[in-house]
């Protein structure tokens, strides 16, 4: 049954959410295919998340584990193949609780840097797990700067061997994924040296585990890199190497090779790696960003229909916390955010279709800018959503604290992904190093790529909203927004410039403006989703309400970011101190109007109950009922503790002494 | 042998690390008797922390318990009382991993609100742990607003009993340590209803489980509420009562009672229990929160220079991470943090004991601006420090992702220090009640406590700072803080009179306003944090280097605080936007010249090894090592799991559809 204060909230839904839905998710036809893995997925107990919160590291990597293997089975039983419109739902309907995602990067990685003969030999063993991958880069020691890896391989001309060595301690790989536990081969990445000469890091293909018994190859030490935050279920590992040989023909070659006679020989072009960095960027603001925020937003704001605490009116029964203003400003700014980002994400995919179409016809100019923007756009995305789960989390009080409400994991988890696939402050830095550019050229007049071509154009200016309705207008706000981009992006440029001519050396000189820069670069971004969010209301159809409530969620997630960050648009007085009364007075106008719709607006995203697994964000709402269910179901209410014969009843009997 | 890249760092520091450990500690004798404390302990194997990373909640669980009894022992063995010097330093020593914390609160109860014979019944059992008692306030539905208590108490006349039952499942006690798996007693709070009146919220003491064998006591069901975010060692429980009868007698009634009757008397003032309340929250803010962000500063600091990566000039060495600006603008400003909140506190335990000896004289006048303040404090101060170590450990990158950084349980366990002992929003809004009223009372010419007579003297204005160096006046900016906050205390009062006079209620005009009264509450906390600061450097002795490096920080507090929070300086233009690239510029300056001392001001906190319990931030600074040591002892690293027999090899020998 229904909790009524949920239903109540449904009831008065503004717009259709099943429209919104299919407006999510592409078409009406996108949501039936994905009903249906989701289907698929949860009626099979094998991949079953009912225990999670009680599983250890070890149980929690057996799940994943077994998991990973049933899911071959099942799509072969489905019919769902890697090309197939069901494949992307599959990783999003099993959040992401599953071993072998390093196994598709070894494959990827043969696939990119492979010969075709590497490609024949290795593909068809690893596409039937005849081995399993690992992709070994990172060390201990090493993350960001690729060229400061020191695991070695020398190649032996007189055995047309290369020798892999970890020459010290912070050489030994660490992290990698699948690792730790399962993999049975990986690539390694290795400074290459031949005849004493060093050619710079390239990666190896090396057996690990024997294919027999799993026990270390020789010269192979091995195992997990312990405890993290999340992702128990992963064995991320570490790997020493000590003189292991691997066959000349293991170091991939498809743009390089190493000749029998010790020749190096280099040719094509090396910029598809980028990307396939970019690829795997992007795809992860959906997957480990915008989708956990979303679940987020659903479980804060479906509990806080159903909390009730305290009165609004002496008299009145107790309210519901979100008619709470502090509450709503808590978690409707991070519902707007949710689908900001979801925007985003579509506008990021379509850059990214039309720049691979670009490198299928060889023409790589728009690289950069794909680079800079998915680089931006990681890092800019990422960080907001974590933030805005933190939040979630708060506002559900003490009963967001506890596991059972499944935001402290989609937390440990989140928070992740600002560090891995490129830490956050770096990747800022290099789109600010493409906007310090363009902005360089369109002051001389040389042509820039169109989405920075507002960089050509910045003059001082103000606002011209008269009252806070204006503030409602997506070309008032768009403008503050690109105004402010311009200003900073320029004013640093100008810092740069000044201290470089002042004889500050150009490397001292950027590090002395990187604050700034990944400000402008973060405000680049924050620029480029209002305008993104804005246009795609623009197209939305009228009808079923939708394009109004967009609207809505698009001026509020515009003027929360003017209220939050006020600073940056009144510094030069674009917008003055009163403007910023009526920006404050729309945004909390705001907010009292998108409470109305708020349980359809998460609603709209279709989780279900067990992919939210959640004790507060059910679809029904029986917060309290299923928190006393599953607590019961703790380890620590199985039995009665040793704690009490060892230490408490001596404590209470006053034996203590006999311990 | 100590790291030599964080040797370096200890050569050069410009002041005496141990006389400003000394100050920390409010003389060299206190220190002495801390580290003599610490020693203890640590050297008592039964309180290691060693494999803490590695232990599941049953695990956690016992040692706490474990440790709890041990150190009745030990402080016994130690001559230590609850009285004596040592006390305090016994909680930090253990890092709070330690079970019946509720007990004492247990005690504290019935001392403050139970008479002379129920304080001689109680006590001593408590003392000699013939019991262990819980406090059971909390419920399932139930948390910031006591009222809303469902938990019943009925009087039976005939039997002289009070009959407690939980009506439904949002009355459930939930939460209350100590309950899950240990107390055998607590103070329960009900509804109490005599002759079918109900008087509102009373406390009972309640026996829950036998002293004979600890089961359940007849109507009793309890347990432990299951996996939280962190505090895995506490059994935080729940417990539903039916129709459990206690003795009149177990009503605590210091200040009421029901009589043999049924007549209800209430006498003398409960007033003390607010400045009960106030004494949690005060202490707490060193223990749970400012501790806890020293902790993370050091771990990051250390790891920063010992951390190379990436170059800033080509041909050189890869550079120490603490080099680059980013990294000193995410870390130092959250260094600057502790030591103002470590002096704030200070200051809020001068104000705590300058009240309690009024109280003592039965002067109650001094409450509501102790109780404002150390609201306002408690919120401002766990919630910035929960975001700093955020900071912190995302500042780390992969390993501080670890948990054997130490980082990611720092985080996880002050977290809930934002919502436990008073909700963050609750509080600020309590702080932001007492401002408008003191606002109120200072327009209208009345009097108003010391802290905020700067409420009276609202007046337009502009900041006098001419250069970048003007912005290192403490006098400059604590006077920039002060206009901004009694600004926003103004403008929302008047908004609230506004909305009022304009015919909205009451209760409405403040929920329409909450958002920027939080605003302003902790605009308020933040400008006398700013304020103490400068003035206790102000007292601080010149010699050995110490103000100059403390002067350095308080500058470095507040200009981050006007380079974070620019729009509300620059809203009236009491602030230009020239000024505020002065502001920018000297701070920035300042992250360069406090980068030089940063790891000597991480040293003064005289954290151990064993206190830190991470690989990463340890005096020797041998991070790599610790790492791989750790990770090899992680329980997965002891045997192979069973994944490889039951999964991995019937997928890689291609036997699975045997399975």
């Amino acid at each position: 049954s229904m909790n009524p204060d949920l239903a109540s909230e449904r009831q008065t839904a503004s717009f259709s959410v099943e429209k919104l839905t299919a407006r999510l998710d592409g078409g009406a036809e996108h949501t039936r295919i994905r009903r249906a893995v989701v289907e698929a997925i949860e009626c099979d107990p094998v991949f079953s998340r009912e225990n999670q919160y009680f599983q250890s590291q070890n149980e929690r990597y057996e799940a994943a584990v077994r998991k990973a293997v049933h899911l071959q089975k099942k799509m072969h039983e489905m019919g769902w193949t890697e090309d197939g419109p069901e494949f992307k739902y599959i990783y999003r309907a099993l959040s992401g609780d599953i071993a072998f995602l390093l196994h598709r990067i070894f494959m990827r990685s043969i696939s990119v840097l492979g010969s075709k003969q590497q490609i024949a030999k290795w593909i068809p063993l690893a596409t039937q797990y005849q081995l399993i991958g690992s992709y070994a880069q990172t060390e201990l020691g090493h993350g960001t700067y690729l060229q400061g890896l020191e695991t070695t391989a020398v190649f032996d001309i007189t055995t047309q061997e290369f020798i892999l060595n970890t020459p010290k301690i912070s050489a030994m790989k660490w992290w990698p994924g699948d690792m730790g536990r399962s993999a049975t081969h990986t690539v390694v990445f290795a400074q290459l040296y031949v005849h004493g000469k060093c050619y710079g890091v390239h990666p190896f293909i090396v057996q690990i585990r024997s294919l027999q018994d799993h026990s270390l190859c020789p010269g192979i030490t091995a195992g997990d890199i312990g405890p993290k935050m999340n992702f128990e279920h992963v064995d991320n590992g570490y790997l020493m190497l000590q003189n292991v040989r691997v066959p000349r023909e293991n170091m991939l070659n498809k743009f390089c090779e190493v000749q029998p006679d010790g020749t190096y020989a280099r040719w094509g072009s090396q910029k598809i790696n980028y990307f396939t960095m970019t690829t795997v960027r992007i795809s992860l603001i959906s997957d480990e960003a915008v989708i956990p925020l979303m679940k987020a937003c659903t479980i804060a704001i479906r509990y806080s229909v159903v909390r009730r605490q305290s009165k609004l009116k002496p008299g009145e029964q107790e309210a519901k916390i979100l008619d709470y203003q502090t509450q709503q400003e808590k978690l409707l700014p991070q519902l707007a955010a949710a689908y900001a980002f979801h925007f985003i994400n579509n506008y990021l995919q379509e850059l990214f279709d039309k720049v691979y179409r670009e490198i299928q016809r060889k023409k790589f100019d728009m690289l950069p800018e794909l680079h800079a923007f998915s680089s931006g756009f990681k890092a800019m995305v990422t960080q907001y959503c974590t933030s805005a789960v933190a939040i979630c989390l708060q506002a559900c009080g003490g009963h967001g604290y506890s596991l059972l409400s499944g935001l402290p994991s989609l937390y440990t988890k989140i928070v992740a992904s600002c560090i891995y696939e490129g830490e956050n402050t770096i990747l800022l830095l290099q789109t600010a190093r493409f906007l310090i550019k363009c902005f360089m050229a369109a002051s001389t007049g040389q042509p820039v790529p169109p989405s920075v071509t507002y960089l050509a154009a910045v003059k001082p200016g103000k606002c011209p909203a008269k009252n806070k309705l204006d503030f409602l207008s997506p070309d008032v706000y768009t403008e503050a927004y690109q105004h402010m981009a311009a200003r900073l992006i320029s004013s640093t440029a100008a810092k740069l410039q000044d201290l470089i001519q002042s004889g500050v050396k150009k490397t001292d000189a950027w590090n002395q403006c990187t604050v700034q820069l990944v400000q402008a670069a973060k405000a680049h971004c924050h620029y480029i989703t209002v305008k993104n969010f804005a246009e795609t209301v623009e197209k939305l159809e009228t009808k079923a309400g939708i394009q109004k409530i967009m609207k809505h969620l698009c001026d509020l997630f515009a003027l929360h970011g003017i209220f939050s960050n006020g600073g940056v648009f009144l510094h030069d007085g674009y917008v003055s101190g009163a403007q910023m009364d009526m920006v404050t007075a729309s945004y909390l106008d705001l907010l009292a109007v998108i409470r109305k719709d708020a349980v359809p607006l998460v609603d709209a995203f279709d989780f279900t109950d067990k992919s939210l697994n959640s004790a507060l964000g059910s679809y029904d709402g029986q917060v309290y009922q299923r928190l006393y269910e599953w607590a019961q179901k703790s380890p620590t209410n199985k039995q009665m503790s040793p704690a009490y014969e060892r230490y408490l009843k001596p404590l209470l009997h006053n034996t203590l002494s006999k311990l």
